[in-house]
């Protein structure tokens, strides 16, 4: 038998800690004693524990010992090793993942917070600054963070105020009141913007096909979103209500289908690139409604993110994913919320942008988006099974009450 | 090779009859030849078409014969027959069981129409007049229509009009414009008002989750619903609203939970049946608020049918299936068109007891419900893929302006 | 202010029990203060804590001792009260609601448990012994439990054992490798017959449609199931499967429908109840193989509870709901383990019946019925979102290496 | 009013051409009058009608004739107009959208084919013979068609013979019996191959989850698939499971999870990229099983795509998702059958590249992507809601059988 003593401190019971620490020893097959406990007498105080970790075999120990390390338990003090990276794009295999937590990394003695953090990165180190970088991004020869000791994420804690990221957070059903999980959005929206943060919308189509686009056009028109990721078909359909009034072909007045495909999906896109993209075809009057006119008008950023599935696509449309995620990890910089509807491909991709700090709503008509964000530990995300455009219809009116 | 001729006469192109025909001889093997046809010159003249029809074998024919007969096709001009029920409950083997589609059976020379229609039933001859009577209704020695000669159903015509059951029927897709269907529906029904014909609502708990109640509670209260075909959930969910303000023991103000599983759903239980059921509660003022406080007020029919699930349950539920059956059947007489929230169990119990000229919006968060109706023939039916609460708010502001 | 003093002794962190005091209390507006707190040392050891809990008034006070309580930790050591139900059916206002967990009362000094635990009941003394006992069959005159001193209720304590109940619990996802899951229910239902404990199993019409119904009838055939709780249509399904060949008119080997609505079905039925029901139809030949047939010929208990959505329907249904849902409830004594096979309706209905200790796999092809299920605090519950047919294959065939 | 006569030929009747002709009329205002009608007298022979149209304006007469000519209904026999692209990617705003049926276009008096069929494209004129291209991918100058006379969409005829896709297409349901379906499939596979198609595969992660990827990997090793389309999320499970025995990091023997984000999957990506990418990985011996190595190993063409969501990524990935489309398209070519599994980005993409004529068969566990196909007009589609895992277990059994 092997054994290692490691020492925690923070908000052990309230954020969930403990347990998993003591979990996660019995899965693996080991055992511990608790040597020293001390609870926080008062919700303000944080506890402090020291446990000494058995088991069967020194690689148990250390697995035990990892699995540990990424709650915030450390065992050993000591500097975080580093590797250089072996070529572009390709990590020392002993490389440290990231998780969404915030993350401090032991350089020379002292925890220094890493930056950009997101999940399932490389930690690098560039001008003496622990930094998230994505592997693909990773340059030859920059340092590496490897796993083992001087890394320590510290999950975040579960909010204590009344706000729905408080009670609600990770829940996810159609049976919730969503009147009250939309009123706390509106309120949580007016609290980050009072805050100097950003709010973030992440759109799928559905938001026009549901009949939410003209909602989130005001919304933005009234300063509530500071940036818009999505992708070639949301705006497309937004700008082709706006320039023939119908959505894929779709009347908007009377629900009828023209015959022949996506002829007007297509005929959008023309007129858009033939003005040179979205926002000459909105100065030149082409576009005089919808979201995209709303965010061109503003000023508001937004990037277009292309997939396999575009017709077209738009001139503004980023058609290297790579180039694009890096759009997006620009864009989401200074995020304190952000609101995710209705795009399972354009929520995911933003879920593994955002570190786990970030409130999260995420609004789908089907339990599976929330329930995958859920699983991925995206911990202040609520999930709101509903339809999009009453999402958005409620939102507006409860801001024009809250948010002013 | 056997052959036998058959005719047909009526919108045998618009309502997509003739290719029906042509499929199911091809299906089980047979062959044709069109003896005569000729189609209405206009979209107002019936079509009319003699066939011969062609089978390897005399039990192939028979069988050829028997689905043409549904779609109205006759092969010879006979009376129907009868044998009467062996038991209570026991039909004779060959018995005739029904469509929902209208339906004629060949009595003494002249063919009558069929009272009571409903799918999956038996038709029994009572005081010289057939109609539909549900399997287990059926008494011991009463004539039941056995199959063959003398029966015709009319498959409806799809609707011409500009209503959404003409042009949207059968699709179920959460991609529609959600507006321009429940503005249909709210021309809809104020036409149906103006028919004189019955507006039914079949309504799950949802519709209190979702925070539609209040909305539902309005439209009742103006006289847009005729009759509530629900269960012991909803009405329990509704009262404990009023009574409480809770929801399942989920504060309606907050949003946040009361522990103790569902005390306050039982409390309400016990309160209204204290008080000797639904009625006696609005009248003693114990509830002064919601769907059942309105239908009570407005005289409204209500029937709460048991279910394995139910807490209590209020005394005003049937606990009996047959019985509560039978109340379903004889409140959706004069129905002319039908709401269903929400609720799987009751939409499609409901489903199986409307013919299919009744006009029925199924609202629901999954497509599941919607497919499943539409799968069983429910042909003037638009599935709505979308949140109740939705529905419902958007749809008493449709009839505020539509419907007076 | 007032304040109060609580202790808790148990798992307290490990069944997660200590944070959901903490967040209880402030939640609900009030503070506290740990005075002691001793963890257990290993992993066996039980926790032990005394808090001072203070709240701006009694009534918040009130309020916050009531939860905690639900959650084992007691406020003051006295007996509990007891309260005549006022009539049959009709409970003291003050009547305590039980949950799922395995529950204490204090009589005299003595904490006895209550007996035939499920959620949503009131406690009654009868013959000096606590049991639950459904709102509706209270009678007139019974003491019945009220809430407040002297009830304590014990969260179970998550599974450390390597089972698939220890570590997915409460997991809900279709990104399972379902084989894993799957042959974790194999081994857990080894071990509970194994422990003499029943297998219940909970189906819906799925099974049949799917083509599980034959793994299925092998399961019974094998001793695998010892209680079959389902209603109308998965029996009759089943039925018309053995007598004619199809499942709702659909032909087994072609896949091809046969014309005319349900007949198929609604002549199982009444083939059925010529018999004089299912045994008899059984042992008179009629019905020669599937699920029913099985059950029949090893004596496996089964109950079909009506639903308003039934044909027929056959003689074997209990058609009030309330008579169906005591007869579930006997059939579930003993029970040490429940298979929930796709069937919404009746899976939820079992779930309300059974105590949290009993270890539940819910199947279904969506995530909502498993969801529902674990918002009910269904603790010893895996959701595998799959196909029922491929579950019972699969499980099947694990049983046969594993199970002998 | 103004009037217009239009021809039509064909299987009017059985392939729904002649109502849906009537529809179109009547929903856009017009008459019609049925001057001749000739029915095919067997089903071997085609019908033909010719109608007069009339209209109360002639905008509402061209808006009529354009839609039937979708319908293969041809008012004026004239050559098919074309106008020069503006610049590279900018149609004349006039331009032709194509749909996904066979396309004939008349020139210099004779009907031409139109190459490369797929819906929501242009049609250029290039080298004299017309071919469908991407709006995105027209070069200035080019000749594209105009909409107007001389261009002709014939719908697919419905198919007569036993296969599933006679007569289940377009049925979307979680209540099939599936071992029906998967093996009407298997017999479709073996007919494709033995006519010299290509069979595609459409394959998303869940593939790997579910554990179908062991299936899947022998029926690539056994010949049964030609091409396989995907992306890097699907390809980077794979290979994980083959390195590193996990699936995103949770173990495939115990299915517990890994600790610390996704690092296996990462992990892989590194190991693959070092290597050089999936072919040189399988070539030195590092990736020894899976569907990427069989695909390999057999010379299968594989293309994946990128998307915003991807980690990594692979080396083999076109990040390009222009180019990603363009590498699509030239695998698809030959293709005569097409299994869409778990994947609804690749599926909507390939759905969108396939003529209506290519046999698909789209597995998922939702019915929102097989609706979305369907209604999207993929005519030979059969939507397959199950589990992908037992989707592909069942399906190489029953190859294992019919196929050889």
């Amino acid at each position: 038998m092997v054994h290692e003593t490691v020492t925690m401190e923070g908000h052990l019971i309230d954020s969930d800690i403990l347990r998993r620490v003591f979990n996660h020893i019995v899965e693996e097959g080991g055992g511990f004693e608790v040597l020293e406990f001390r609870v926080g007498t008062t919700n303000q105080e944080p506890s402090f524990a020291r446990l000494s970790v058995t088991a069967p075999a020194p690689e148990t120990l250390d697995r035990i010992l990892e699995r540990l390390n990424y709650l915030g338990a450390a065992a050993e003090v000591a500097d975080a090793r580093f590797a250089p990276a072996e070529a572009d794009g390709i990590l020392p295999d002993d490389f440290y993942s990231t998780t969404n937590f915030d993350t401090f990394v032991r350089i020379a003695g002292r925890w220094q917070a890493v930056a950009d953090q997101k999940m399932d990165s490389a930690i690098v180190l560039g001008g003496g600054a622990p930094r998230c970088v994505k592997q693909g991004q990773v340059k030859r020869g920059e340092p590496v963070a490897l796993r083992g000791p001087g890394i320590r994420a510290r999950p975040p804690e579960r909010s204590r105020d009344f706000s729905v990221f408080g009670f609600m957070s990770n829940d996810v059903s159609a049976e919730t009141n969503k009147g009250i999980v939309i009123a706390g959005t509106a309120r949580e929206m007016a609290r980050t913007r009072k805050a100097g943060q950003g709010i973030v919308v992440v759109a799928g189509p559905a938001v026009v096909h549901s009949g939410g686009d003209a909602a989130l056009a005001r919304l933005v028109r009234d300063g509530w979103v500071d940036v818009i990721l999505t992708g070639n078909a949301f705006a497309t359909h937004d700008l082709e209500k706006s320039i023939l009034k119908t959505s894929l072909g779709v009347c908007q007045m009377s629900g009828r289908a023209v015959e022949g495909g996506s002829r007007n999906h297509l005929y959008a896109i023309n007129a858009v690139n033939r003005a040179g993209g979205i926002r000459p075809a909105v100065e030149s009057g082409l576009v005089t409604s919808g979201v995209m006119y709303e965010a061109v008008r503003r000023g508001v950023r937004f990037v277009l993110a292309g997939s396999i599935r575009d017709d077209g696509p738009l001139k503004d449309v980023i058609t290297d994913v790579v180039e694009a995620q890096k759009a997006y990890v620009a864009a989401l910089e200074g995020a304190g919320m952000c609101l995710m509807l209705a795009s399972a491909l354009h929520s995911i991709a933003v879920g593994n942008l955002l570190p786990a700090r970030v409130r999260t709503v995420c609004v789908d008509i089907t339990e599976s988006v929330p329930v995958k964000l859920s699983n991925r530990g995206t911990l202040h995300a609520v999930g709101l099974v509903t339809d999009v455009g009453y999402f958005l219809e409620r939102l507006e009116a409860e801001l024009q009450v809250d948010g002013a």
